[in-house]
C-alpha cells in the first residue's frame, strides 16, 4: 500500500529467529542480518512484473483493440486473486479440523478469524460487481466475439472453492448438458475430482458437532430432555384451548396445535430425517442437527459463544455465495439479455438455475430456525452442568499449538 | 467469472472483422474462424498461471511460514491490479484530451463514463481495507519483520497515479527526509521523473475548462456580467439595510455585507488569484476558474450537463483519494500504533501528513463553494446564447471517432 | 449532521428572496429577518420529538421486554423514511414527463440527478440488511409472537413505490392466496388503487422514448434502415459460409447464421411483440423499443448521451430492486427458516416468487442486449443528422423553468 | 420490511407468555389473545404517522419550495433514528458493566454483539453519505440559507454519544469558540453534563481489564513475568551483537537496541504513564493496560477470545467515528468550500480539526501496537495457568441473567 513504511529498522533486531529456535543463534547469524539488509523491496516482494504484464487483450491481438477488455480481464484477475485467498484460508481451516486440532477449543479464535475472513472477501467481491458494471452492454458487445469459447464458467478456483466448502456433485445445475466437471480439461477434471473426496468444511462441521459436550445420552442428554420438555409444552397449551369456550378461533387453535405437534414430531423423526438426507434436502447428521441446536440454545454458556458465532459465520458464507450468484445473474442479464442467443444453453438461465437452495451448503443450519421454542421450554441447566459447560478442553499437543499446524 | 457463459456461438459469426475492413474479408478468412474455433479458454485468457503462482511468502522463504502474510501478498496485488486499471481509465481520457478530440463533443461520453469508472474504482479500494482489517496487529507482528525494507511508500503505480492526475512535486509531504522520488531505484525514479513533465489531468481540464462557450469577452461574455450582477446585487442590499431602523442587527448586517464585499472582490482579483496560484493554495489559472463557475451556473444548459457530471466526478475522485489516504492512515495506526518504534520516520505521521488539502488535485472545484450567488444574480441567457449552449461542436475528423483513438 | 456549521451568517442575507420577487423587498422584510434571527434550530427543523420518540416496543407493553426490538423497529423505520425520499424523487420526475417539461431538455439533467438519488438510495437500503442480520432468529423469536398480525408486506409505500414505477397488478404474486389489495385495509386499499391508476414511470419513460428523435419515417428512419443494415448483413455472411469448403463448422455456422435471421426477423415483428407485450413478457411499445435501440446505437451524440445514462439508471433501479427482494429473502430464511410454520403462506417462498423478472418494470432494457449488432451495421449518420443530434429542443415556458414546477 | 410474514400463526399459541410465568396462564388469557387476534398491524407498530409527516421543507414555509430540502431532512433524520439505536445499544452494555453483571462471562456474548451492532451501524452511517453527495453545492445554496441558525452540530444525540463513549470534556475542540456545552439550550446542557458525569464506556472497561485474571501479583503475575522476560531478550540481543566484528552495521543495530530499550522501559514505568494520563495522550490505567496486553497476547486462551474480540470491535468503533468524521469533513468541502464566508468560525476548519487522535477515545489499544514482543518472548503458561485461563467465572444471580438486565 502506498506510503507505508510498516517495517521499523527494530524489527531487523528479531530477524530470523523462529521461536523454536531462540538459543542456537550466534553472532555469524546476526552478520547474515546485516547481508540481508539490503532486503526485499516491494515491487519484487509483491511480483509485480507478473501480476501487472498479463493484460493481454485478445481484441488487440485480433487487430481492433477495444478499450473495456482491458476492465474485464482485470476485474477478472482480481476475482481470482480473492478465489486463491479464500481456498488459503479455507485449506488452514480444513487442515486444523482434519489434524484433530479443533479439539484443543484454544484453536477455535483462529478458525472462527478465518471463517470470517471469507465472509469479509465475500462481501468484497458482492461490492466488486459495481466496477464491472461500469461496462455498458454495448461496450461488451464490442469485444465478446473474441473470447469464444473461454467462460467464466471454466473458473478451476471457484468450482474447487464450491467442492471445498461442500457442494455436493449430484446437486449441481448440469452446464451445456454436460457434468460440470466434462468442461473441464483432463488435468483439471482430475484436480476437480480430488476436491471432491477430501473431507469437505461441512463434513468436518457436522463430525464436530457431533461431538458437542451435552449430547452424551448417560450425561446431560440434552435431546431426549428436550423432547419431554417440548411435548409437555404442547400438552399444557392443548389443554389450556380445551378449557376455553366454543368458537371459531378455538378451532384455529387447535388445527394450529396440532400443526405444531406435527412439526416437532418430524424434529425427532430420525428416520424421516434420513430419508431427506438421501434426498439433499437436510445435509447434517441428526447427531449433528442436536449438536447445533444445542449451540443455539445455550449460546451464551462461556464455552458455546464462539462456536455459535462459527456457526452465524458458515451461514454469513452461504448467504454471501448465493449473494454473489444473484449479483452475477443481475449482470450477466444487463450484459446479454436473458435469451439464448441461438440454441445451446442460456447464460443467464443456467446462473440463475444455480440461484437456488440446492447450492446452499449450510441450509441445515437456516432450517433450524423452524424449530425453535420458548425459552422455558429449553432443558434447564444445573450448576454442575454449567460448569461443564465452562469448562474448554484442552489438548497440550505441541502439534496443534504451534503456528505451523496451519 | 463463474459460470458465466458470455459467449454465445453466433459471435463467431461477426469475428475478425474490424469495423473498418467490412468489405475486405473473404472466404479465406471464414476459414481462418473456424480454426480459431478452439479459442481460447479462461485460464490462458486471464494467464492465471502467472496471478495465482505470485504469492511467495517471505516468512516462509525464512523457515517461518505465517499463515496471514498471505492476506497481505494477496490485498496488495489487488491493489496493484486496480491501480493499473486506474491508470489504463486515465491514460485513455488524457489521450482524448492531448489529441483534441475532447474538442468532438460526442467524446464527452467515453470521458465522463472513464473518469466514472475510476470513482467506482476508487470506492471499491476504500472498502477493501475491511478485508486487510481482519488482520490484528499481533498477526501482523509475526512476519512484518520478515519484509524490511520493502514499503507501500514504494508502490510505483501509485505515484505515477498521483503524478498523472496532477499531485505536484513541491506540495508532496518528504519521505524519510528525502524527496519522495529518492526513495526508488534509478530506473524508476526516471520513470517518475517522465511522468511529472507529461501533461497531468490537471492541466488538461484547465485548457479545457479555459474553452468554455460563454466565456469570450465579445461574446457572452460572463466573466464582466457576472462581476456587475454581482455588486449590484450587493448594493441594492446594502440600500436596503441602510433603510432599516438603527438597531444592533442593522449594524451586524452591515459588517456582514461588507465581508461579503471583500469576498467577491477576491474573486474577480486576478492578481490574487495569480498570488494564491504561485503558493499552491490555487491550482487552476483565472481563465479556467471562470470556465468552472459558467459551468457550475448553467449546468442545465444541454450542452453543460455533461461537463457538469465531469467537474463533479472529479471532485470524487480527489475525495475517494483522501478517503483511502485516510482509511490507510487508519490502518495502520491499529497495525503498528502511533509512535516510531525508533528515530526514523513515523509511518503513521508520515502518511497522515498526506491526508490534506495539499494533495486534492481539484481543490479549486470544492472552494468554487465559497463563491455560489442567488439564481437571480446570476446573468440571463437570451435565445440566441440559449441556442449557442445548446449547439454541440463536431469536429469529424474519423481519427478521433475511432475506437483506437484511444 | 454533527458538528456541521453549514450556514454561514451572509445567508441572512438572502433570506426570504424568492427569485421571483428579486424586487418587492423593503425594509421591513429585512425587519422580518431580523425578527427570525432566532431562527430555528436543529432538532425543531428535524422535528426530533417525533423521529426519536416513535420507538414503542410491543414486548414491553406486553411484560417481556426484549431488547433486540428496537433494532427491528427502528431497521424498518430507516427503510420508511427512504421509502419516502424515493417517492419524492418518483413524484418530481414523473410531474416533469407529466407536464411536458422533459420536452425541455434543460430538464434532463434534473431528471437524471434524481433517477440517480433513487439509485444511491436503493444502494444504501440493499447495504442496510447487514444491520439488521446482527440479530440472530433466536433473538428474533423472542419477541416476533407479540408483533402478529403485522407484516411487512402491509408497507404501504413500498406497495405505492412499485405502483408507481410500473409493476402491474396482473404480474403480482398473489399473497397470503389474496389479490395483493386485500391484505390493506380500506383506505389504504383505495389509495393503492388509485396509484396503479395515475401514468407509471414505465409509461412515461415510453412515451418520452417514442418521441425520441431520428425514428421519423419521413426524416432519418431509423428503423428502416436498421432492418436493411441487418439483413444485408446477414446476407454477406451466408455468402461467405456458402463459399467455404464444405465442413462440420460449415454447417454449423450455416444453423448458427439460420438462428440469427430468425432472431432479427422477430425483433422486427410487430405482430409478434404486441403478443409478448400481452403476456407481459415485454412493456415498451413497439415504437418505444425503436427510441431505446436508438438512443443504445447513438448513444454517443450530444444528445443521446443523458438519455443513454437514464436507460442505464432505469436498469440500475430495477437492478437493485430486485437486489434488495433477494438480500430480503435471504435475511428471511435465517430468521425464519424455508418452511411455512404450519399452513398458510410461508414468507419465504411468496419473498422468494418476487424475486422474477415479472418484477423487473424495465426488463425490455435488458433484453435489448439480445440485438446488438457490430457497429458497421449500425446506419450511418450524414452531416445533418448530426447536427440534428446536436441540437437540444428547447421549450422556453417559464413553468418549466422554474425551480417549483417540482 | 416489505413482504415479510414474519409472523405465523403459530406464535399466537405462545403469546403474552412472559418466560417467568408459565404456569400462570389460564383459559381466559387465552382468551384475551383471541380479543387481540386483529392486533397491531405495521404501521400502527412502527409509527409511521409521526415518521413520515415530520419533512417540513422551510424553504416552502417561505414560499420558496426547493425540492433537495427534501434529502437533506430525510438524511438527518435516517442519522438520528440510528444514533437513537446506538444509543440503545450503548446503554444496555453500559448497563451490564454497571451493574456487574459482566462478571458473569455468560454476558459477554451479549456485550460483544451489541458492541459489534454499533459497529455495524456505524459502517452504514458512513456509507450513507453517498447518498447526501447526490446533492451538489449548487442545489444546497438554493436553501441553506432558509435554515440558519440550525446546525449538525446541535444534534445532542450525537453529543450524547461521545459523552457516553468517552470524550473527555477538556479534549473537545471549541465551537464558535465557545465551549461545547454552551451552544445548546439550558435543558439539552444539562443532559450533556448529567452524562458527562455517568460512568462512561471508557471507564467500565478499564475497570473490566484491571479486573483481566492472570495479573495477580500473587498469582501468575503476567506483569513481572514479562519485564524480566523482555529485558532478558534485550540483554542476549546486545551480547550477540557485542560479539559482532566492528562495522556500521553493528553500530546502527547498537543503536537501535538502546532505542529498543529505552522504549520498553517507558512501558514499565508507572510514573510516566500517569504523567501522559494527565496530559490525555492516555486514556486507560496502567493497571488496565496491562489487562489489555494479556487479553492480547493469550487471545487464544478459551477466556480471552471473545474480550479478545471486544477489544477489537472497541478500536472498529473509535475508527469508524473517525472515519464519520471524515466523511462528514469532505462532504461539507464540497458544500460550502473551505473558508469560513465571513468571521465566525469555518465549518469545515471545525470539522476537520475533531479528525484527530484526541477524539479516539480507545487509543491506547491502538497504541499497545508499538510494545509487541516475539512470540518466544511471551510468558509461558503452565498447565495450571491454562486451566485457570479455561474456566469462564459464573455468577448465578437471576438477576443477571433474565433478559430484563438490561
Amino acid at each position: 500500500m502506498s506510503g507505508c513504511p510498516y517495517f521499523e529498522k527494530r524489527h531487523l533486531l528479531f530477524k530470523n529467529k523462529p521461536p523454536t529456535a531462540e538459543g542456537e543463534e550466534d553472532a555469524s547469524q546476526a552478520g547474515v542480518n546485516k547481508a540481508s539488509k539490503g532486503g526485499i523491496i516491494y515491487g519484487e516482494y509483491l511480483q509485480l512484473d507478473k501480476i501487472v504484464s498479463a493484460q493481454v487483450l485478445q481484441s488487440e491481438l485480433k487487430g481492433n483493440k477495444i478499450h473495456d477488455e482491458h476492465l474485464f480481464i482485470v476485474t477478472h484477475q482480481a476475482y481470482e486473486l480473492w478465489f486463491k485467498q479464500i481456498l488459503w484460508e479455507l485449506d488452514s481451516v480444513r487442515h486444523i479440523f482434519i489434524t484433530g486440532c479443533v479439539r484443543d477449543e484454544r484453536n477455535m479464535l483462529k478458525v472462527n478469524n478465518r471463517i470470517h475472513r471469507i465472509v469479509m472477501i465475500f462481501k468484497l467481491l458482492v461490492d466488486q460487481f459495481s466496477v464491472l458494471e461500469t461496462m455498458t452492454a454495448l461496450d461488451f458487445f464490442d469485444f465478446r466475439e473474441y473470447l469464444a469459447p473461454a467462460s467464466g464458467f471454466q473458473s478451476l478456483q471457484f468450482r474447487i472453492l464450491e467442492n471445498k466448502i461442500g457442494v455436493p456433485d449430484n446437486l449441481r445445475v448440469p452446464y451445456n448438458r454436460r457434468h460440470y466437471r466434462d468442461n473441464f480439461k483432463g488435468h483439471e477434471s482430475e484436480m476437480l475430482l480430488a476436491t471432491e473426496q477430501e473431507p469437505t468444511l461441512l463434513k468436518l462441521v457436522e463430525e464436530w458437532l457431533e461431538r458437542t459436550p451435552g449430547l452424551e445420552v448417560d450425561g446431560f442428554n440434552f435431546w431426549e430432555r428436550l423432547e419431554i420438555n417440548i411435548f409437555d409444552g404442547l400438552n399444557k397449551e392443548k389443554e389450556k384451548i380445551e378449557a376455553m369456550e366454543d368458537s371459531e378461533d378455538k378451532e384455529e387453535m387447535m388445527l394450529e396445535l396440532i400443526k405444531q405437534k406435527e412439526l416437532f414430531t418430524s424434529l425427532f423423526d430420525e428416520k424421516r430425517h434420513d430419508h431427506l438426507l438421501s434426498k439433499g434436502e437436510r445435509r447434517l447428521s441428526f447427531k449433528a442437527l442436536q449438536g447445533a441446536l444445542m449451540i443455539y440454545f445455550y449460546r451464551e454458556e462461556p464455552r458455546f459463544q464462539v462456536p455459535f458465532q462459527l456457526l452465524t459465520s458458515l451461514m454469513d458464507i452461504d448467504t454471501l455465495m448465493t449473494k454473489w450468484r444473484y449479483n452475477h445473474v443481475c449482470m450477466v442479464h444487463r450484459m446479454i439479455g436473458s435469451k439464448a442467443g441461438t440454441g445451446g444453453s442460456s447464460g443467464y438461465h443456467y446462473l440463475r438455475s444455480t440461484v437456488s437452495d440446492r447450492y446452499k451448503v449450510f441450509v441445515d443450519l437456516f432450517n433450524l430456525a423452524t424449530f425453535l421454542v420458548p425459552r422455558h421450554w429449553v432443558p434447564k441447566l444445573n450448576p454442575n452442568i454449567h460448569k461443564f459447560l465452562y469448562m474448554a478442553e484442552c489438548c497440550d499437543s505441541s502439534y496443534c499449538s504451534s503456528e505451523d499446524s496451519d
